[in-house]
């Protein structure tokens, strides 16, 4: 009998593993079984946290570190990959200008800054790089990506010819964007902006008025923001000749969407589909007798974008079958059947609390995988 | 394509599901992917708890109610079954006579007694059976089945020609043993005991030092308990000829086991053999495509005969594929491949406290059977 061929591809299971330790659990289940298998490893991820990581991990490259200034000014060691091609990048925002990067209590949205966003993208410049990918979500900040603009040599100025302070609350007194001093490398750059949102710039499914809250404004402060925000548009439109406010994806990330198609080569794509295509998983699973994904949790959201979805569509696209563990299984995984996932298994030992399960993520994952694989050798 | 057939022979998920509920829920999740296969309910037990009602569903029997004297001397109402034949019954001592019966803070098994269970075979008696099912696990007592015997006619009398007080505090003064009034009808019925222990009478191993602790007795109570045993398997050895002190077995059940064996015409059995003779498994499973059990609970200690080994061992004997459920799954599985079972599944579908997984229970037993039914067909 030929030896079967395993692609293994799963997000990371959120604070247990990365999607390259899923990887390596699954092998190590299914190795018992099939112990002369080929085993492909695709770190998978969707666009949002573990995007980096997972990009790095299935191409062979590198993660790196930068001293940026973070959404409150303060400094922030963000991270960025270098994939294995040496020409391209990933960087996830939130590293730079994350809501995690803010307490609680410290939230607002008028001074939040993308500012280290830009300083990543710079950095990107410095390095050589051709393409960057860019994940956008999570953001701590509401200020159109200015602040990233700025960090790349845009100025903001305001009727006294001063520069503005960084943060959405400022936006309302810009006069004008100066972009002579914009990084001129940035016209051979690619940005692939991973996005699965649509929403615009502004109004009431704008930036302000859906994410505003999430990130510390009050019921004032989203009117305020959202006023500034328009103001941006329309200065950004009478002197760039750029009109992103209504374009889809705009209002993403505190309206960094918006500010990344004004001052980059930007392109907006579903993040699960970037990292499909930057792993090149079509191609890795064209050999493939079973494709095993996964994710922390899986319910009936997974079907809007997340890995396991994605990772099926293409698995089914290939005529490949394709088995899902989770962490935690909600309602509705019955419609992910006719998505593609021919089986959803929880990994999870019995009743206990989720502190362990995550410390316990490993074993589980190898112990499930070990009785899948028993269950297809008596089921051939 | 022939249609399957699934034999579902599970345990009862304890205080989720009976093993008949479990079997329902299975079946409920295959026959999503199977809705032409056979499903035959085979509900199993291993000799304890839920050995009646398994034997009673097995074989569509009746459980009837019947008031004894409990433990204590309380008034209980306790359950036993009518197979389907009319003929056998099924006990289980402990629910006439069982711990839980006592609260934790009134155990004292100088005075527990087994006339309860005694009672029960009487009403069996009664009703024309010929063949007792006993499972004699989790009891309160330590009376050497004396209660039990009295109940049906014998009587344990003093020096000065008295009735003694039940429970083993009072063996030690038993000076004669008559059976005259003991109930004929015990000689035409058939006791085949459930017992998995080995313990004899008396001793550093018998029924006082092991059992007795844990139902509510001190060091001297051990102490004087297993000299009144041995006080009367010395008068019964030499006034009814029954030498049954080292017998194996004997120690089960604070001495009942050895009272069974004195005053009836019992056999013991290990629990799940019996089980599996009464409910027919070995024939049930002949054209079994797949056979599943499961249990509550499925770790290194299944394999001492609990109901997923009794199983396993008799499919893997009829050359029949095992596939386990558990709602928890413990250390040490891997040792039960060996033993038969191909494939072992978790039903928790994440962190959860153990209340909240008892109650979805038969949601989750549903779900995990349709995605093996699904790995199942994708791997035919």
């Amino acid at each position: 009998m030929r030896e079967k061929t395993f692609v293994l591809a799963p997000d990371s299971f959120k604070e247990s593993m990365t999607a390259k330790e899923v990887c390596i659990a699954m092998e190590s289940g299914l190795r018992k079984i099939y112990p002369e298998a080929s085993y492909i490893h695709v770190p998978m991820a969707d666009g949002g946290e573990g995007t980096v990581q997972s990009l790095v991990d299935a191409s062979g490259g590198e993660i790196h570190y930068r001293k940026v200034v973070g959404p409150l000014g303060q400094p922030v060691t963000a991270k960025y990959g270098i994939l294995g091609d040496g020409q391209t990048a990933a960087i996830e925002m939130a590293s730079a200008s994350g809501i995690q990067l803010v307490d609680k209590a410290d939230r607002n949205p008028l001074i939040t800054t993308t500012y280290g966003t830009g300083e990543l993208i710079l950095e990107c410049l410095e390095q050589g790089i051709r393409k960057i990918i860019i994940g956008i979500g999570g953001s701590a900040t509401n200020d159109g990506g200015a602040g990233m603009a700025e960090a790349l040599g845009a100025r903001f100025i305001d009727e006294a010819g001063e520069l503005l302070p960084r943060g959405g609350g400022s936006l309302g007194r810009l006069s004008s964007v100066d972009i002579s001093s914009l990084d001129a490398r940035l016209q051979q750059v690619q940005l692939i902006v991973a996005c699965d949102v649509t929403n615009p710039l502004c109004g009431d499914h704008g930036a302000s008025a859906v994410f505003g809250p999430q990130k510390g404004a009050t019921p004032e402060m989203v009117q305020q923001l959202d006023a500034n925000l328009a103001h941006y548009a329309a200065v950004v439109k009478q002197q760039l000749h750029k009109d992103v406010r209504d374009l889809p994806g705009a209002g993403a990330a505190g309206g960094l969407g918006a500010g990344l198609m004004i001052f980059t080569q930007a392109t907006l794509q579903k993040g699960i589909e970037i990292v499909i295509e930057y792993t090149g998983l079509a191609r890795k699973l064209a050999d493939a007798d079973f494709v095993f994904t996964g994710e922390g949790g899986i319910d009936f959201q997974t079907k809007f974008g997340k890995t396991p979805y994605g990772v099926a569509r293409t698995a089914k696209a290939n005529g490949k079958k394709v088995i899902a563990l989770a962490g935690y299984i909600g309602e509705g995984i019955e419609t992910l059947y006719a998505e593609g996932i021919d089986a959803i298994f929880g990994i999870v030992p019995g009743a206990s609390g989720l502190e362990q399960l995550l410390a316990e993520g490993p074993a589980n994952v190898e112990r499930t995988c070990e009785n899948i694989a028993r269950l297809l050798t008596i089921s051939e």
